[in-house]
């Protein structure tokens, strides 16, 4: 069942005793929308902590907290478009706060807009519903969502909701120049040094309108680069003057690749994503294809063939 | 005399054939403010008219206006700190509208907002103040200056302001999609090739606390890329971890260098830019120096040597 808002608080003040699950591979924004919901509850007086199947990248350590042991009473999933997401975790979720459009309403409840550029957008809003006086760790942790769903403000997907939620959340303290810092304005050495060995793997196809660039294994292996901080360079090949398609190939193993798109508004990333059973935004999606790399190359280059022409 | 937003207002309401200065290596805030204004004095009926010492780059062309001849009344300057950035143009300044805490108050009258992000802020509450609907094109040019300023809200000059503004110019019609992916998420085949050669001049000095780069002329002609497109390249020796400030040193002649610095809380660019004659932000500044390459370096290493120690 689809709830709004006013419904969502009103569930969530009735809950204790919660699990709040973030997504697999976590991003700033499920994670953002997880601790900034957990610590709003904990104001509250009530008890929740934050799971995730995958490990928490140290980059948004700032936002972590404690947690000791409880039996869980309710679940609440946090940025998550369907149980595939879920990773290793099982559990039947009483309420869903979501902003993907491609939400497979796995939940009892749901609370979905898709014009929220980030899940913490919703969050902010059922946060000042309940009543929570917001604190400068709260307001970090959902300006750290907005912020990296939006590439802090440049995607499509930014409303005028979410400038004034930045500026309410600025105003409640949240540290917006560290957080802003560590994302977007720091990269190691060896990262530094990937970014440009990754360069050299630039290729273009169809008359330039796809770029496409990859990562082995043993390159991050070589600068001792983590996957979890790839987000950077998927970046890249739709930066490109005319290119309308991005695609990252990421090598999780010697025979499967994760592929992130990236188009512009010529392109709807997600649908082309549906074709390796991926999915995602319009603007930014993912999949997974098996194989090794030429042969995952020609994969895309088969799909690309049936997708744009 | 300094005067406030209402008093400004009212200046520019008696005022009519208005020139208005933008500084010289214009960027996208004094040319948003330019043109911000221009289109709303334009609104009200009053004849204006940009006027720049430097060619205006093609990347923010959509702002752009044609002018008629006609001879000044009166002259209006936005975000020049000093008359050393007239570059050739050579008048007297009736109203200054600026946001640089170095203003060096050379203005008849001088609106001066310090804690303003962008000068394209002052303009916004001038307009408003004057009564002006703002239109798509006015508020687009005004989201241009508030976005490239602040790095696109990353910098830490963003205040709650800046995203309640960004908020409202959205509201207006400001094309915010097409200026971010020109400005922030466009960059040519060139472009990219050149920032992989320039992170091959990477240096590192004082305990790693300062990094370099340089692009010389030669760079620029092999790829093609004109001087006035490396922005982009400024931004990059600051970000990586643990540098407090980055230099990139950009050949304008022979022997002439441009030094853009770029810094963490830690240093004051602006202080070290000083002992070259030059200035800017506490964060962004610049100043120009001569001699080849190594002179160059050499005379930075030994102000550094002052500055740090």
């Amino acid at each position: 069942m689809r709830i709004d808002i006013k419904a969502t608080a009103k569930e969530l003040l009735k809950m204790d005793n919660i699990y709040i699950l973030c997504h697999r591979n976590p991003d700033g924004d499920t994670l953002g929308s997880g601790f900034g919901l957990h610590y709003a509850l904990k104001a509250l007086g009530k008890r929740s902590k934050v799971l995730c199947s995958d490990g928490l990248p140290q980059k948004f350590s700032y936002m972590y907290d404690e947690f000791s042991d409880f039996k869980a009473e309710n679940i609440v999933s946090v940025d998550i478009a369907s149980e595939q997401l879920f990773g290793d975790l099982d559990y039947k979720v009483d309420l869903a706060i979501d902003h993907h459009s491609t939400n497979s309403l796995f939940a009892d409840k749901v609370c979905l807009y898709p014009d929220a550029a980030a899940t913490c957008e919703i969050i902010w809003e059922i946060v000042t519903e309940m009543g929570v006086t917001v604190d400068e760790k709260i307001a970090t942790c959902l300006y750290t969502g907005v912020a990296t769903d939006t590439g802090c403000f440049k995607f499509s997907n930014v409303t005028p909701a979410t400038h004034y939620i930045a500026a309410k959340l600025i105003e409640y303290g949240a540290d917006f120049k560290k957080v802003n810092k560590e994302i977007f304005e720091t990269k190691t050495l060896s990262m530094i040094s990937l970014e440009r060995e990754v360069l050299n793997t630039l290729s273009f196809s169809f008359d330039n309108r796809i770029a496409m660039i990859y990562v082995t294994t043993e390159m991050l292996e070589k600068y001792g680069v983590p996957e979890t901080e790839l987000d950077a360079i998927t970046g890249i090949p739709r930066q490109i003057e005319g290119v309308e398609m991005g695609l990252t190939l990421k090598q999780r193993d010697v025979n499967e690749f994760k592929v992130s798109a990236r188009s512009s508004e010529t392109i709807d990333a997600s649908e082309f994503c549906k074709k390796f059973d991926g999915g995602g935004h319009a603007r930014a999606a993912g999949c997974t294809i098996t194989g090794n790399l030429d042969e995952v190359k020609e994969k895309l280059v088969k799909a690309l063939e049936e997708f744009l022409c």
